[in-house]
């Protein structure tokens, strides 16, 4: 790491501030550079240095881990030069697939303890560091990774906690280092398109939102093994909406969330729980130490957010029901409405009159650029339909050309913040919390959505 | 009026009651009675009088009102006595279609005052007024019924703000006269299908519910006849649900509200206003008055409703949106989800996996016999799709076979409340505010829920 990564900040200058860097982490939410005001301070706007090899380290090589590195050697110009999981077998996997892949070198390879993760965000040959990883563990990482003069590109959710979102929001700030939540959705096939129809204006002034993320999940996270051995645990602690990032970052983009707007308050309300205890008790033997767990996570969490130009977004989370899946994606404006699940489109004055449309009529004009030049390869990898790989090729595309990141840490707290805000406002009978300003004010001004 | 139509009380108590009755509706909202608590008050479980004759009085001869006029006069046993409407030609007009209906005689007809319904609802010759008048008449008419001896089918909502639903309520009490919110949607083929397969348990345990009033009304609202003369001016003075009936009411009837469950707190949040306001613009003449209001109701207003049994229900209106009309009309539970437009279902274990399926599967053993005896006729006629035959049809059935009516007073209520409950929500920045108990205790006794 010895190039200066935003042409303020050389990897000396970087050491030189590390100690202020730490001690932002520890300020109170919302105050450590709340008095500042100046814009320099903010990670808005801020290009990537421009570099023809991008040198990529991932710590976390499960399944998910392994899917976003699929991806990632499928892409021109990227070098995996580290890996790390606490599973040696993970880790080992995915050295295979590196050298399958045909890289010039083999990564370093990190496994078998909790902290083994220092050792690779500490490494010289990284450039970002892909964190693929259990949630608890996103912050730690992400933060380590930053202060170590990476970039962080980190799953969803980015953090779980108000004090956490603050800590990455005030990290990057102080290190000048990217903190990107891989929200894949965003890039969906759909989203891209309609965020491309919202800004031609063809939905008029916007007005409401709906997302949602409804996975009957119940058979995973009651699993021994893979995301069943972390997953469950938070349906025994919080009452509110665990995941709200998947459904919530498509519809921040139409509304230009952090760019113009933002969101102000949060209400919610969770049903009781019933869902996940059912299934449980008809499935595992009367002897499984998971017979004696309580659910706390209700059902069904739906939560109303207040944007400060008046818009309001509905978004809900249900993981134990039997349903089919759903983001919802929902946007209506004054000239129409798209809503997918599936995809349907009104546009007042549509030939097809007063009822719903596909988006067929559309997409010769407002597809993405992205997927209509990596649409084949998207598709032939299929990481969610493709959406995985239009995402990470276009991380890798901002940082080879040097441009701004898509997301940056102000959207990875924004998108992340309704899940404790959520737990808030049900502890308190679905009483109305004020969802903080991560940008410190930098929201109002308008700015690009998704480059 | 000379029979005892619940079998306690006389016309002649009754009418030794009224100076009881006009004290009732002058109380405070739930103290009247609240000390009470005896089951003999409520008008719970009640059945009507059995007759063979039903001698109706309709006041409201506009469109809904020859709509409701054309159902009732194709049931047999059902006598169209009196008329009421302000404008001459209207009560004409329904004078003319119960002449070609072949009854035995000519209604009494009432027009061109404000106060002429008094008189309808004074005569002899009633058994039940039907309500189809501006949303502002339906308390103090239904009042006035009742007041009179005569059952009250009003139209939708019942009331309008928290003191009239408590003034319906002690008034059908204390005359024991039935006070029947007209809500037809109750009586959609999909809705009474699928409260038979709620009942027969094939969706599990209830969690969540899901519904809406989604109509663009843009043109109606302003239009200078019709419904445009009276339906735009709430939208001057109140941000909030203005519709909540149609929705709710199948949901609330899945719930088992007032039967066993009941509504307990809300929060509602509304969206800006746009819609009206650039439609106006973009269609009426600068001269016109209609530039120079001011409307206040947000878009979409979206409210949640959490149960005693801790349900939720997310509950929608928007009517100034290009969108496909809506009432959602989704429930869920630990065995299944159903969702309408279109509709769809899936039940845990069923053959087409986990994905939507058709209702198709179930309608041999669960649709409505009323529907399977009622359809044909109820289809010809046409009143949204039939529901409309099927309503009257029932409400009759029940008056002339002295049954219990499927909807009371407290249902009228219930579902009515929510109007006011999300205007004052969103005028608190979405507090979570109480609903009333109607009942008064009463809804913790389970009974059946639609016959």
């Amino acid at each position: 790491m010895h190039e200066s990564d935003d042409g303020n900040l050389s990897r000396r200058d970087f050491l030189g501030a590390g100690v202020t860097a730490a001690a932002a982490v520890n300020l109170l939410p919302g105050t450590a550079l709340a008095g500042d005001g100046s814009k320099a301070d903010r990670m808005i706007g801020v290009p990537f240095a421009s570099r023809d090899v991008v040198r990529i380290g991932l710590i976390g090589v499960g399944g998910r881990g392994r899917s976003l590195l699929r991806d990632l050697l499928a892409i021109d110009g990227v070098r995996v030069t580290a890996l790390c999981d606490l599973v040696p077998a993970h880790a080992a996997r995915g050295a295979e697939m590196v050298k399958e892949a045909g890289q010039p070198t083999a990564p370093a390879v990190f496994d078998g303890s909790d902290r083994v993760w220092e050792r690779l965000v500490a490494r010289d040959d990284l450039d970002i560091v892909y964190i693929a990883t259990p949630w608890n563990w996103h912050v730690p990482m992400a933060v380590g990774a930053m202060r170590q003069g990476k970039h962080a590109a980190v799953e969803v959710p980015a953090a779980t906690t108000l004090d956490d979102c603050w800590t990455l929001v005030n990290v990057s700030e102080k290190t000048r280092r990217h903190c990107i939540m891989l929200e894949n959705c965003c890039y969906g096939y759909n989203e891209l398109l309609v965020l491309n129809l919202v800004k031609a204006g063809k939905l008029g002034r916007l007005t409401h939102g709906e997302c949602a993320y409804i996975h009957d999940l119940r058979e995973l996270l009651l699993s021994d093994e893979g995301e069943g051995l972390w997953r469950r645990y938070p349906h025994l602690q919080l009452d509110g909406n665990l995941y709200p990032t998947h459904g919530l970052g498509p519809v921040a983009n139409y509304m230009a969330i952090n760019r113009g707007d933002r969101f102000d308050y949060l209400v919610s309300m969770s049903s009781l729980e019933a869902g996940l205890t059912e299934y449980r008790d008809e499935h595992l033997a009367l002897s499984d130490p998971k017979r004696q767990e309580r659910y706390r996570t209700g059902d069904m969490n739906t939560s109303l957010i207040k944007t400060a130009l008046g818009r309001t977004v509905m978004l809900q989370h249900d993981v134990v029901s039997p349903r089919p899946y759903s983001r919802i994606n929902m946007i209506s404006g004054t000239r129409g409405t798209f809503a997918d699940y599936p995809a349907r489109i009104m546009i007042e004055g549509q030939p097809e009159g007063d009822a719903w449309a596909g988006l067929d009529n559309y997409q010769a004009a407002f597809e993405s650029p992205l997927w209509k030049r990596m649409g084949e390869i998207a598709r032939k990898l299929g990481g969610h339909g493709g959406m995985d790989f239009i995402m990470n090729y276009r991380l890798v595309q901002c940082l080879r050309e040097g441009l701004v990141p898509d997301m940056d840490v102000y959207d990875a707290a924004a998108w992340s913040a309704p899940g404790p805000l959520s737990v808030l406002s049900v502890r308190q009978g679905s009483k109305p919390v004020d969802v903080p300003d991560f940008t410190r004010g930098a929201w109002r001004t308008a700015r690009p959505v998704m480059g």
